[in-house]
Parts: structure tokens; C-alpha cells; sequence
């Protein structure tokens, strides 16, 4: 019998047995996590929350929230979406010269490294706002999903769509097949994570919450068209992820997942729910297999997040001793 | 054999027989819709997209967003929220005798509907802020339940909450049996709506799309909360309505459902998507049973989406003649 066939029945079997779910006894929906604690707080949780008794969420209720950038896919050593921004502004300025004379864009055009670390956070930003500007969401969608797919990472040297985590990806699905609604609240722009959110995680448009530009309307020569203005909407970072939440989604998340202290604030509101709550923190101690950084980090800070998931007893990961693997298979 | 033993299986035949979806050959499942071309466009637009062919939507790209006020329900003489809103700041202003100084209040303490009408736009909005303002979402909520299930429509001597029009419950309820995700997208506040809409329209929250109040996150003492700011947020009408579909939807729905000038920009939105779509305009032309009103009105005024409706062959739904009943019976 091959183990396939043998785990599905043992799965089967799992189904009328009573007694508490295991990674084993369900055939494994987290095969790239490691036996441990942190699996098993995942899957006790899971099973607590969707079983009958005092602990039990209905359906409706069961909306998990996770970041992005360091949660789902790599961050380092630069947010993909900047690596994109400043590509996109290379090409821009390339076909428009005078865009030039901004100091930005010529660092970006140049692939100057160390001008572009001499800008302070509002030319990037204006920058940032100027690759989006004009465009119809649907045309800086493609600009984006053309870039993923043929851009490397510097140090992996994969194609930058390629660098998320499989365990996550399996926990994604395993968190859907029980129901919950899967959605990113992330620091990145909502459009560049709907160019490739939907393909690569399974989270469709609707449930991908970002950082975000302000939009006009117009009929222009009968053409219906949403396009961008030079003008930062929504900051989805800190304090911004539970006010977006409470916006866009209107219900206090049951399970949050983030890596940083951007992350800090959401993780505490969904801790702060009223009834079961689960709140994971991704630790990247890992320098072999991705990267390890924490309270020194530019990137990613890792620092009074840390602190207040050991004082509360969050679920934390680290990446080294709780991942078996961590990128999908080519 | 009991008639709905018998419509059950002429329902199951309909499945295996090919030829045209009527509403008899599927037991109606719009029944407070009088047949005709109205009815007809409706049904035969969801068989089209719904059924193999070259107008099929596939699942995730079936969404339907309807406006609320004046398309699921009343808005005659006053929106809904407005009254809501203006009895609560007279309860605030008998709480806090300082708020008497600022007109709008004491309009609203007094019931002076004279000095009311006098207020100008700024006035209004900013005293609806102020009943928003320092609240939680779910604090906010409670209060605008508990203020609908006891207040009743001054003209229809109602309660207001079952002031929703019937042929609308049905419409939202067929759409959803047909793969439809239903949103309401509308001027009036997110919050307000969100305080009855799962129950009433069987619309979660996360599907409520609305004007909305900037908000502020805090940990204060331990707790985790989001409070509202006396801050505009988002105006959800007009242009803003296609602006927030991008940004909350992030798809061009495939049907939206209106009935004033506020959801033209909505409706050419959603009529200008590649492939199949749907815009349909509700015209309140039915003072017996609900109030008619058209180009002339204060409240609702539909004059350009009527001609544009007219122009383009929109679906334009006659309450008078199109609807069997308006209101579910009590």
C-alpha cells in the first residue's frame, strides 16, 4: 500500500475517533513545519477554535490576518516593492530625461547605491508615489506581475515571486481548509501584493489590505477608468494595520501573523479580542537558509515586538529550528 | 403531492434540460418581481454568466455591489443615518448642556426643524462626526441597533430596520445562490450599516463598503482599541464609490445596482468592464406604496443617471410597476 493511500485512511479514520488532533493522525497538513511546541500551539489552536465547545468560532467569525514582507515572502535586504520602485523609476527616467533633475530618479536611473542612501524617506516616497501616478490599478498590476516574474533576488538568486515561505503557504491552506478567511495587512502597496497575492498565496484582491495611493474617477471618452494621484491614501503600518482592519474588514481578527514591530500593534488588537485569539510572530535567526536579523535590523525591526510576545506568551517561530524547509521546491 | 414537493422537482429538472432560465421553470426565485422585461433582463444576465459559454464570470470575479439608501431601503424624508444621528447629538447635548452653544446641536436637542433646514452642509457634517467621534466601531454599532430596532418612520409608521425593500432580499439572496459575493457600497457610514446589514441583508461587514470617519489606534491600560476621530475619512458617493471599489474590491464588480445621481460614477464603472456586465437604477415612481421622486429631489435626486439609464439601455427598475410587494410583510 502506497503511504499515500495509507494516510488517507488514516486521515479518514482521524475524522470519527475522538480525541486531540496531531500533525500525524491528520496526514500532516504542515509537513515543512518541525514537531514542536509552535506547530502544535498552531494546530491545538485550530482544532479549539473549530470544534464545539466554550472556545468555538463561528464560520463568520474566522478571519486570520497575516503581513507580508518577512511574514510571507523575504524582505531583505530591501522591501521587493522598493527594488521594483526604483527599476520602474530607472525606466522612467530613462525614457524621460528631465525626470533626471530629481535626485531620486537620477540615483535610480544610475543604480547609484549610495546616493540613493543618502535620500531622505520623503523623496522616496515621492518617488514611490510617482511609479504609480496616472496608471489604472489593473496597468500597474501587469507593470508589476511582468517585473516579478523575471527579476532576481541579489543574494538567492531566485526569481523574487519564488522567495516565499512554504511553510506559510501550507499554513495559509491549512487555516482556509478550516474555514478561515485568509487576508494580507501589509506595509506594501495593496496593488503591487494584488499583482501577485492571488497566484501565489491564494488570497484574492478583496482580501489583500496595503498601504495605499489616493484615486480619482473619470469618464474619459467613455472609458470608466480608477487611476492614481500623486498622493499617499492609507499607511498600513503600526498603528495603521488595526485601523485598516477595522475598516476594511470590520471584525477583530481571531489569528494574526507578522514579523516585526510594524506588526506590533495588530497582533496586539487581535490579541485583545474578546474570546480565542492566536498571535504568531515570525523570528528570522536563520543566515544559511534566508537571514538572521532582529532588534538592530533597518529592515524588518524586530525589537519591542520580541519583548512583548515573550512576556505574553505569543506563539513565536523561529526560523531555524521551526521550518524543515523554507522556500517551495523550483 | 404538496406544491413544494412538486417545485422541487421541476426545479431539478431544470437543471438537466437545456433551454432558457425562466422564473417558473426554477420555482421563482424572485418572487415579489412582476414578470416582464425587467425581471427577465435580470434572470436571463445571471443564466448568461453563470452557465458555460463565452459570457462566463468564473467564481471569484462574480461580485454585485448595490448602493443602500434608496436601493435596499427607504430614504424618504430623511436618510435613515441623518435621523439617527441628529437624535443622538440631542441626547448628547441634554448629557453635556455646553454643546447647546453650537447651533447644530441645539437644532437637534430641540427638534427645531426650522432652524435644522437653516444648517448649512459643514454644519451637518460636523455634527456627525461628533456622534461617531470617540467611539469604538463595535461601541458605535451597539448604539445605532439599538436606536433602529425602536424608532420608527415618521410617514410609514414603521420600524425602520424593516423598512428594506423585499424584491432587493430576494435579488441579494438569488445573486448569492448563483456564486454572487454581494457588497454594499454607499454613502452613508460604514459603521451605521454595518450595525444591521449582516442580519438584515445577510452583507458581513467586510462587505460593507461606506463613507467613513478617520480612526485613531491605542493601547490604553492593557486594552487594545480603535476609536473614531472628528475627521472625514472617505465620502462614498459619486466619484468616490468606483475610487473605493478599487481599493476595497480591487475588481471591476459585474453587476451594480443603484438609484440616484450619487451611483452614475458606480454604474458606468461597472458598465465599463471588459466582458459581461449588468447596471441596473431603482426609480421611485410608487407615492402610494414608498414615495416618487425623481430629477426634482433634495434627497435621491436621479436626473443624469436616469437620461444616461435610458441612453445606454440600462436595466431601470419601476417600483410601481416591477414590484409585486415593497416591503417584507411584518
Amino acid at each position: 500500500m502506497r503511504l499515500s493511500r495509507r494516510l488517507a485512511i488514516l486521515s479518514g479514520l482521524s475524522a470519527v475517533v475522538a480525541g486531540p488532533a496531531t500533525a500525524s493522525s491528520q496526514g500532516d497538513p504542515l509537513p515543512s513545519w518541525n514537531p514542536g511546541p509552535v506547530k502544535q500551539s498552531i494546530i491545538d489552536f485550530v482544532a479549539k477554535v473549530t470544534r464545539p465547545g466554550p472556545d468555538f468560532v463561528p464560520p463568520p467569525e474566522r478571519i486570520a490576518v497575516f503581513d507580508n514582507d518577512g511574514t510571507l515572502w523575504v524582505e531583505q535586504p530591501l522591501y521587493t516593492q522598493v527594488a521594483f520602485a526604483l527599476d520602474r523609476a530607472g525606466e522612467m527616467a530613462a525614457k524621460n530625461p528631465a525626470l533626471r533633475e530629481k535626485p531620486a530618479f537620477r540615483a535610480a536611473a544610475d543604480k547609484d547605491l549610495a546616493a540613493l542612501a543618502k535620500l531622505d524617506e520623503k523623496a522616496l516616497i515621492e518617488l514611490s508615489l510617482a511609479t504609480e501616478t496616472g496608471l489604472t490599478p489593473e496597468a500597474y498590476r501587469a507593470l508589476a506581475a511582468t517585473w516579478l516574474a523575471r527579476t532576481h533576488h541579489p543574494k538567492l538568486a531566485t526569481p523574487y515571486q519564488r522567495l516565499v515561505y512554504q511553510p506559510q503557504l501550507e499554513l495559509l491552506a491549512y487555516l482556509r481548509a478550516h474555514g478561515f478567511r485568509t487576508y494580507i495587512v501589509s506595509g506594501g502597496d495593496v496593488e503591487f501584493m494584488r499583482a501577485f497575492a492571488e497566484n501565489t498565496y491564494g488570497v484574492p484582491p478583496e482580501q489583500v489590505i496595503g498601504s495605499s495611493q489616493k484615486a480619482a474617477y473619470a469618464l474619459t471618452e467613455g472609458r470608466a477608468e480608477v487611476t492614481f494621484r500623486p498622493e499617499l491614501g492609507s499607511l498600513d503600518d503600526g498603528p495603521g494595520k488595526p485601523v485598516n482592519i477595522a475598516l476594511h474588514i470590520g471584525r477583530r481578527p481571531v489569528i494574526a501573523v507578522g514579523n516585526s514591530d510594524g506588526d506590533l500593534a495588530m497582533l496586539q488588537y487581535v490579541a485583545g479580542r474578546a474570546g480565542p485569539s492566536l498571535a504568531v510572530l515570525v523570528h528570522h535567526d536563520d543566515d544559511t537558509r534566508e537571514y538572521a536579523y532582529d532588534r538592530a535590523s533597518h529592515i524588518g525591526r524586530l525589537d519591542k515586538a520580541l519583548d512583548e510576545a515573550r512576556e505574553r506568551k505569543w506563539t513565536i517561530v523561529s526560523m531555524k529550528s521551526d521550518w524543515r524547509t523554507v522556500f517551495p521546491r523550483p
